[in-house]
């Protein structure tokens, strides 16, 4: 379990990496290309495959060590591995998903099909298809998603000496174990002991006295952005996990897995932000991309039609000066980009519980004093630019005023939104983009035009 | 070192949190406050902090112990540990930064003023002092800045007896030691013994023959990122840094700092795509958050600007056609929307390592087929739409040749952009979206606009 690289320092792995994808690219001879992917780290062979395109892809895949086929597939980004999953036939993937532990094929289980995911549970034995039923059961994003069941348990009672008996005929500890936790004849648990603790102290002490009475315990319900948060806090390595009722240990959370939650969801942010529902294979069929990207284009079509209709209903305006054409959407773009600042400031606080309830109205007089001076600056600026252009004082004036109007807009919508939004229980940050955009688009022009149908016509 | 926070269950944690908060913005009694305070751990209290408007930030830490203050200073996001570090006099700032240990008062000294670091040094003993000035000279973004100095050392040629008995005179173990470094005489690294290895051997055996003698290794200059990538591969909670040239060992790098690393960087990237030059101090005062955000609305007041001249260079067609000033900002919005798509996926890729230079054309292929799909299907049905709303037929077949030309010119600089910016050694992320953006909103008014001059007037 604790596999090492074949190679050492970062820079010789990555130059390794590139000359394995090269001799895939470039065809080399088969049976030196399979000695060398079964040299490579599973991650690091998931890494090859994730940078070749689909016919390479499959050429390296049909050349990795059927036994690892499991494992790699566990390290592959979901796009990549469901282009894998779909050349596979059920044999081949049930017998990918027995070389794995029953946490591991609940993480799998996904995106196999059903069938394969039900031959998988009836192939195991009796112990690891209850610990399999259970991983199953569990949300996404919560802390009973991420657990392993890979804890070394002990009892209060032995001694020190006792319990390392007992870990040298395991012969080998499951990887992160860095505490054993002490439960006792239920099944309770009552601490932990450190392996930092255990080599320190003196073998002829009882388990009981040594260990930690009281650690950072998790339930299997809690959310794992907040098992994330303890583990950043507190630099832990493991935690145990601990059923609410019975207090009974049923598995750890180690921060190997919480560091791939991490970077998981801080991917997802990204991409979602840029309108891709998931992350994409870079060399994926255009039909599948235009499946991760269609319903952003679609949203923003509407909001950006919407907006078209406020223009429209200006057009008497336009013709009449046509000026306003080219300087509208100026307002409407700084209106958006500075909503986007408010919305995403705010909008991290809140997932960072930086909010408290009786601040609200504090930040939204900040937010507002800080588009007021916005206003002032860059409506001036852009007033006098107007004027300077089209040599119209009355212009330049409702262009300035446009401005501060429309970024106090979009600063008391980039704090109403996610207010409202914690408020009703949503999540504050999906689609918080758009939701500003498309105020910011719409309000910036109808103010600008509705500004200049006032009191310039 | 190895701290447990005061209660157990994340839930109570968070509700704990919230009543210390509530306590100081109501102005409890101070003195139950200060011994609530005192039993937090230091993560705690920054997160506490960091939720306070700046009045009762200040009230909340005057509370705090003054031994602790260098940690917690630690623990803070940098706007908010300079709002406090504003406050404190230069002893006081000395005395808190002299709690730490070396890498630590590395981490904190951008932010100290100068003499204040000097005076650090001078009073720091011999050893301490050359090693805080190692961690001083790497620069951010590496792994010497990542480092610590905590590594515990064994010789190869001593016994396990040996080595557990060195390590019970230690006492207490430096946290997230997984692994013992073995070092010859001379300091070079000969390879690692991880605890639990130790743990489960026989105690007469020699180190040399137990140990791992070879796993990853990190130089000081090596990339940060590469580290964490190397860390989340290989599953790792520590890794040895060692000296290029002469293989000694220098330090090593934890799970933890990784981690934190991590979170710090995706936090960046997320504020930096909405135009926030760093994390904000949700409660900054306005003039702070101003210096924060303004470049980025100065940038979009340019790229406005120009795209403002392109629509004014063809104003006599608008007054011609007034629909062209409603329609445009269609044809410009989705332009940008898919360009952000393209351009994020690849920018990711690269990020990842997943492009190699031989797969750009088929890249680019591949999004030039993808816009092709989406120009003909939206653009189709916004031709459509503008034909029903104006009843020009030749207007709705200028609206879909003129969103299939820009979703073309979209993916394709969605592509080049990147692919020139990592050929001349730029980082391909910084403003991506602001220069694609700028080209499909200057390019979509000029191909609508453009092509209307052309066919309809």
């Amino acid at each position: 379990m604790t596999e090492q690289p074949s190679r050492l320092e970062v820079e010789d792995l990555q130059q390794n990496l590139r000359r394995v994808r090269e001799g895939i690219a470039a065809q080399r001879d088969p049976a030196a290309l399979r000695a060398e992917l079964d040299r490579l780290h599973p991650a690091d062979v998931a890494s090859i495959l994730e940078a070749l395109p689909l016919e390479e892809r499959l050429v390296a895949w049909h050349l990795v060590n059927a036994e690892r086929e499991g494992e790699i597939l566990l390290e592959l980004s979901e796009a990549v591995r469901e282009s894998l999953i779909a050349t596979m036939d059920a044999k081949e993937l049930v017998a990918a998903a027995e070389t794995l532990e029953a946490d591991q094929i609940a993480d799998l289980a996904p995106d196999l099909p059903e069938e394969v995911v039900q031959d998988v549970i009836r192939a195991l034995p009796q112990e690891e298809r209850t610990l399999l039923r259970a991983a199953l059961s569990y949300d996404e994003g919560t802390v009973g998603a991420l657990m392993d069941f890979d804890q070394v348990t002990v009892r209060e009672d032995v001694t020190l000496e006792a319990a390392t008996r007992y870990l040298r005929a395991l012969d080998e500890l499951p990887p992160h174990t860095d505490q054993l936790f002490v439960v006792d004849r239920g099944g309770k648990l009552r601490g932990t002991l450190p392996l930092a603790r255990l080599i320190v102290t003196d073998l002829e002490r009882k388990v009981g006295e040594v260990m930690v009475p009281e650690s950072v315990k998790l339930r299997p319900e809690d959310r794992a952005e907040d098992a994330a948060q303890a583990f950043e806090r507190y630099d832990l390595v493991s935690a145990p996990v601990v059923d609410l009722i019975t207090g009974n240990l049923v598995g750890r959370v180690t921060v190997n897995d919480v560091m791939d939650y991490i970077r998981e969801k801080s991917a997802e942010t990204q991409l979602a932000e840029a309108g891709l529902s998931k992350e994409e294979d870079v060399f994926a069929p255009v039909l599948d991309s235009f499946r991760n990207r269609w319903a952003w284009l679609a949203i923003n079509l509407v909001t950006a039609f919407i907006a078209s209709r406020v223009i429209g209903a200006f057009e008497g305006s336009i013709a009449k000066l046509v000026a306003l054409a080219a300087l509208m959407p100026i307002v409407a773009g700084i209106g958006g980009n500075s909503g986007n600042q408010t919305i995403t400031m705010i909008v991290r606080a809140l997932a960072l519980g930086q909010i408290q309830s009786s601040y609200w109205t504090k930040l939204i007089a900040k937010e507002l004093g800080l588009a007021t001076l916005n206003g002032v600056l860059w409506g001036g600026l852009l007033g006098i630019a107007a004027y300077l252009l089209y040599d119209n004082v009355a212009l330049g004036g409702v262009m300035a005023l446009a401005m501060l109007l429309t970024l106090l807009l979009a600063a008391g919508m980039g704090v109403v939104i996610p207010y409202l939004r914690a408020r009703f229980g949503r999540d504050p940050a999906v689609g918080s983009s758009v939701l500003i955009t498309a105020c910011t688009d719409s309000g910036g022009f109808f103010i600008f035009l509705g500004l200049a149908t006032l009191f310039l016509l």
